[in-house]
């Protein structure tokens, strides 16, 4: 059996040498290059266009503006699954280049070139004329009445609202003896930053289009490329190689359809469209910043009598995922800490910023962030220790959400706190940091999180899988599923070579999605690959287990029951004798005479389930106070994912988005020129992202619930690990200064205003 | 319906723009170029190779030699599907490089350069000392006894040897008033000629191997690949884009191992292998020069007593497809003029030539050549009508061969020849053409041919398909069986509308085979691919609709009995309704949240049939007997393929054979110098390859009988248009000279010399 071995990546060699394949390096040296020329105004329109200097550039093959699009088709941006119902189909609010001005940075033309340097130029040569609007860029600001408003059909830049009501809030806070407890708690603009900026091509074959691009999610990219086309969504075909990580911003199109269009419009050719690290970080996705607000109230006890959340997710100027992102950090609120009487209200709002989109944790990093930082506001202002407090009121064992039906089975939440104290070494150091004095203090803090599998039932869950028998008993295997450096197609190949029993090195995961020709799934999105293909996996393995069976059967006058494959080999199970190896049974199949089959299967399997996952984080931290300066002395992240399919990679999985965390929690902020709107640090310079050189040793544990309705017990934990980071180290401070920063990055600017409200200095 | 229509190729646009990618173009500039150095002896074995001063050429990056091989893996090249019966499978006399020299071109060492002037420079300065043998070019000459032996295991070099005996010669010959007519005809080893010399490139992906190749028969180079290599055949990922023309050469397995044997020395650096031309005619496969024995026994009323033929097949210096290609030509002799009596006797023999393999027409050009010329020989010693003859002898309706159980199920021949008749306006100029004198002459002669369609039940036959619906209705086709410039997946596309009741335009066949993923098929010989895969795709087209009636159902409530598609909708057939689209019932059924499907099939038919094609060739010439010079006037094939699925690909299908029988008739021949054994005139300079300047209008016709057991009644095309062109011109030369020339191609040599021999100057 390899599921629960730390097998090595399938893809590791070819990584480590250098040689696998990415977008860029499977583009033709012979294609264009296409730029994207940004606007230099946060609001307004575009009057006018002057490309005349640019078109005199020599290698410049086009200019396209704005003015150009002939049939404006617009389309949405986010990376779900469609839906054939109008009312839950996302936002279509983007053109390939647009006249209407949303945010400094926003597409309003695009050169082609034969080389970089002349796409460079004519683009710093297109001379743009632009009616200018005011701006808005804060969430709440661009609420009020008067605001300057962003698009026509959302008054008050409202995308959507949405409400949670449980009992009865107004009356619950009547109880007497409550104690109130309110804070504001915020997150910043972050970016993804993966490694590998976004980047595609696009090429013609007849009146079809192939578009390579690296992105998350292949077969969703085939059908937005066909909106904003115009064009029926099978005459798009869209390839996916290994990507450089995506981290959600590639769970967006972001410029495959204006690569496709520039093909287009030039008679098919091939076309590629690199995005520079500047652009990623302004005309990319960011993660939205939310503004929260929370009130609970508090009985004597410990436990809570009624809370209110009010969020507020900065959108920026287009919907891309849109209000989900929110609405999944506040369906999160009335679920972590029960309690009867609750208020939510979630917002999400339109500015002239970047535009928001998914980033992994989808809303719940923010969440965990507004929650956790408050139940640590909470357990302080009722003089309780905040682990006990977190213990009393954490969702119970056999708690079940009435919507998406997950269901608590373990008392995993005390199990993954238990793990973290032992292995941060907490009750210890907890003592020892009480009461300190002086300019250097430490201090030890904790957050929890919790995590939806997958999107059933808030949308479509469905995967499709195809498995065809090589001659040596090998076999190939498809999935819609992506591996975006994640692991998954390791973690694929195992549960292929355990439900079909045959060693690990004969399963060959074609890990490059090819929309014509791989099956249908919706790609690498809501920790969903390993429990979404898991279903696919098993269902596609079983059905080919079947169909050689049935041949095995065949060949040896065994009845199928009577037979098994184990290790690759046909076995007759009453005796354990090997019949014949799968190879001998595959070229039979297939050469044979009498009766040739290709032994394959495919199966689509609809997943009508969900999963929570769970974890915790404990940090350890020193603040400089004079320095406002904090260093991140031990962390620990305990997640229980379910069976861990492969834990080496499950822990390289967990290192990642605690690095993540980190980086939210204590450095990154993407900041917008107030006067212009303009972002003032979108560059790896300026921009504080988290490096290995910021960590201590990262520490990942699990605690191994498997999951009951998962195919392999297996659940989320690809975006888990960045959930409950930030809150923890902001505790750690917390528990050092007595000083709670609400809005991260516990930077020094924000602890130094902190600091100075505190008047610790 | 689409089928029998002439729709535009569907690759038409892009090969008139040059938009095809074919395998160079695929390529990535930073492959290692590698170069192949041929032996300059026709026989003998290699003493040493100094590669020194070739190491030291800058961009060397590496020199193998025969004696690099640590493992020896014999493998075959032959294009035939695998038989799991050792007693049928192709002999595996081939390394990668050899140490055994068999011919002059020999494949001795290799060089991987940088670029290709490094490359070259190199395989020149590499010093090889060899140990000569006496050598043997002439077939009958290595037969004989002390002939220099090839391989050790065919004494009298002879390949193989069988025979066909029918009713009792000896006896039959005895019967009183019968005519003998004897014969010797030969016909010339000749080159496929194809634009696109072979070219392939191999590069590893983790332990497995990629070969991009220019072949026609992806899943067997696959398979072969692996035996090379000596390694499970999983591991080999074989992908075939467009190709430039392959007529069999790319039919048998060329550089492709080579390719991936440096590849894997070199650590799986991409690696490129590009044929010149010069190497091509060498060193790739030639036509089988065949040389046919003919005795007839005639009755007096023009009927045949006996029959007996001798053929003796120049096999060059590796089996390649060995004996099949004479077996198939002397199969068809007792066949096409059915007679009681016969004795066949074919030899299939090696010499220290290029490797004779498969061609356009797999030895029935040659079988044709030797009985038509023949035939033509013994109408005149009998002073019969030829045409007379031949309607009198030929296969009658009914006709049914006991081994493959092909019938002639109609009066085809006298529907062909009546048809070419008109065209050429026959009877007018035979009679015009009797009795000529003077220098310049004209004469019309005729030749018929048979073919049979496939392999079965000489091999297996066997074809898997996938079909997969896109959320517009359209669909992507994926099969094994290869377009190579013939016009496949144009037919394959009319035939999966048509059984699915699709428009053309949403078919969209997946042209490029990629070993991993496309269902196993064996690809393009045997005139195969419409008549094979149009089982596969009737069977999987079926298939799928049923899936697609039976979602139909279930969103319709209608009886799936009740529903039909047509254009592309699903229609209650009751009253014809439509009730949705299948773009609409494709999306439902992805997107449904009650029931989600990818709706798609796979399926393998096994062919358990196989079909006889025929036709005749008219052609009239004037020659000029003082220059020994030719010209063809005018000529028409005329073909019983069965239903014609796209007489418009189809006339074009013939044109290209009747253009590769001209130049095999009239002038084209790879000539050996008899000293050495190297080849003369291996280019296309010296070669005469005959091209459209050397044509008259080339006349297509068709008769079209349906065959009854094919899937969409169609038969062989592919290769027929060549078989019977040339003999009808030497037997219009005969008419016009009354010199009969039985040794191909009537060129201006040959005439000469039968001119000089007939005293008719």
């Amino acid at each position: 059996m390899y599921v629960g071995k730390k097998v090595t990546r399938v893809d590791a060699y070819d990584k480590v040498i250098g040689r696998t394949k990415y977008t860029d390096d499977l583009c033709d040296k012979s294609a264009y290059i296409a730029q994207v020329l940004h606007s230099t105004i946060a609001h307004g329109r575009v009057v006018s266009i002057d490309t005349s200097e640019a078109e005199k550039i020599p290698g410049v093959v086009k200019v396209f503006t704005c003015f150009d699009l002939k049939e404006k088709h617009y389309f949405p941006t986010a990376g779900h699954p469609w839906s054939t119902d109008p009312g839950h189909q996302d936002v279509a609010d983007r053109l390939v280049l647009t006249e209407e001005v949303r945010f400094y940075g926003d597409d309003i033309a695009a050169v082609v070139a034969e080389d970089e340097v002349a796409a460079a130029q004519a683009v710093r040569a297109i001379k743009v004329e632009y009616e200018e609007y005011p701006f808005v860029l804060d969430v709440q600001e661009a609420m009020k009445d008067g605001a300057p408003q962003l698009h026509e059909k959302y008054p008050n830049n409202i995308l959507k609202h949405t409400t949670i009501r449980k009992g009865n809030y107004e009356e619950a806070i009547k109880e007497p003896g409550l104690t109130k407890v309110e804070g504001w708690y915020e997150t910043p603009t972050v970016q993804h930053c993966h490694i590998e900026n976004f980047i595609c091509y696009a090429e013609m074959e007849g009146d079809r289009i192939t578009v390579v691009a690296s992105t998350q999610i292949p077969h969703i990219v085939r059908r937005v490329v066909g909106q904003a086309l115009g064009i029926g969504w099978g005459r798009v075909r869209i390839i996916k190689p290994y990507i450089g990580g995506g981290f959600g911003n590639k769970q967006d199109i972001l410029y495959e359809p204006l690569c496709a269009w520039l093909c287009m419009q030039l008679g098919g050719h091939l076309v590629k469209l690199d995005i520079p690290r500047e652009d990623t970080f302004v005309s990319n996705r960011v993660r939205h910043s939310i503004r929260n607000h929370i009130i609970s109230w508090v009985r004597p006890d410990g436990t809570y009598a009624a809370r209110k959340l009010e969020a507020f997710s900065d959108q920026g100027a287009y919907a891309s995922h849109g209000h989900s992102i929110v609405a999944k950090g506040a369906g999160a609120f009335p679920q972590l800490y029960p309690c009867d009487h609750v208020e939510v209200d979630a917002y999400t709002v339109f500015t002239n910023k970047s535009v928001a989109g998914a980033m992994r944790g989808y809303g719940i990093p923010q969440a965990m962030w507004a929650v956790e930082c408050h139940t640590e506001d909470v357990a302080a202002k009722m003089g309780m220790d905040s682990l006990e407090f977190r213990r009393k009121n954490l969702m119970p064992v056999g708690y079940t959400d009435p919507f998406s039906k997950n269901e608590l089975y373990s008392d995993t939440f005390n199990q993954c706190l238990d793990k973290a104290m032992e292995a941060i070494d907490y009750e210890r150091k907890f003592k020892e940091y009480q009461n300190q004095t002086g300019d250097i203090r430490r201090g030890i803090g904790m957050s929890v999180f919790w995590y939806n599998t997958a999107v059933w039932p808030i949308s479509l869950e469905t995967s499709s899988c195809r498995m065809v028998l090589n001659q040596d008993g090998s076999l190939q295997v498809q999935l819609g599923e992506t591996e975006i450096g994640q692991g998954a197609d390791t973690a694929y190949s195992q549960m292929t070579a355990d439900v079909l029993g045959v060693p690990l090195e004969s399963v060959h995961v074609v890990s490059c999605q090819d929309t014509d020709v791989t099956p249908f799934g919706t790609g690498a999105y809501a920790s969903r690959q390993t429990y979404t293909a898991g279903f696919a996996i098993r269902q596609t393995a079983m059905l080919l287990r079947e169909r050689i069976l049935k041949y095995a059967h065949e060949l040896t006058r065994m009845p199928p029951y009577n037979l098994d494959i184990t290790d690759g080999n046909i076995v007759r199970t009453t005796d354990g004798r090997e019949l014949m190896t799968l190879g001998e049974l595959a070229t039979e199949a297939l050469y044979s005479l009498t009766n040739s089959q290709h032994l394959s299967a495919e199966s689509t399997s609809q997943i009508k389930s969900n999963a929570y996952s769970f974890g915790c984080t404990m940090a350890e931290v020193e603040v400089d106070i004079p320095m406002c300066r904090v260093k991140l002395l031990d962390i620990v992240n305990v997640h229980d994912a379910g069976k861990l399919i492969n834990p080496a990679l499950a822990e390289a999985q967990v290192h990642g988005g605690m690095s993540m965390g980190i980086g939210f929690g204590m450095s990154e902020r993407l900041m917008f020129d107030p006067k212009t709107g303009r972002a003032l640090n979108n560059n790896l310079l300026d921009y504080k992202l988290s490096t290995f050189m910021d960590h201590p040793r990262l520490k990942a544990l699990f605690v191994e619930n498997p999951e009951p309705t998962s195919a392999f017990g297996t659940k989320a934990l690809g975006e888990p690990p960045t959930c409950s980071v930030a809150p923890a180290i902001r505790n750690a401070v917390y528990q050092a200064t007595g000083v709670g920063v609400n809005e991260a990055p516990v930077n020094p600017h924000n602890l130094f205003r902190r600091f100075t409200e505190e008047g610790i200095f």
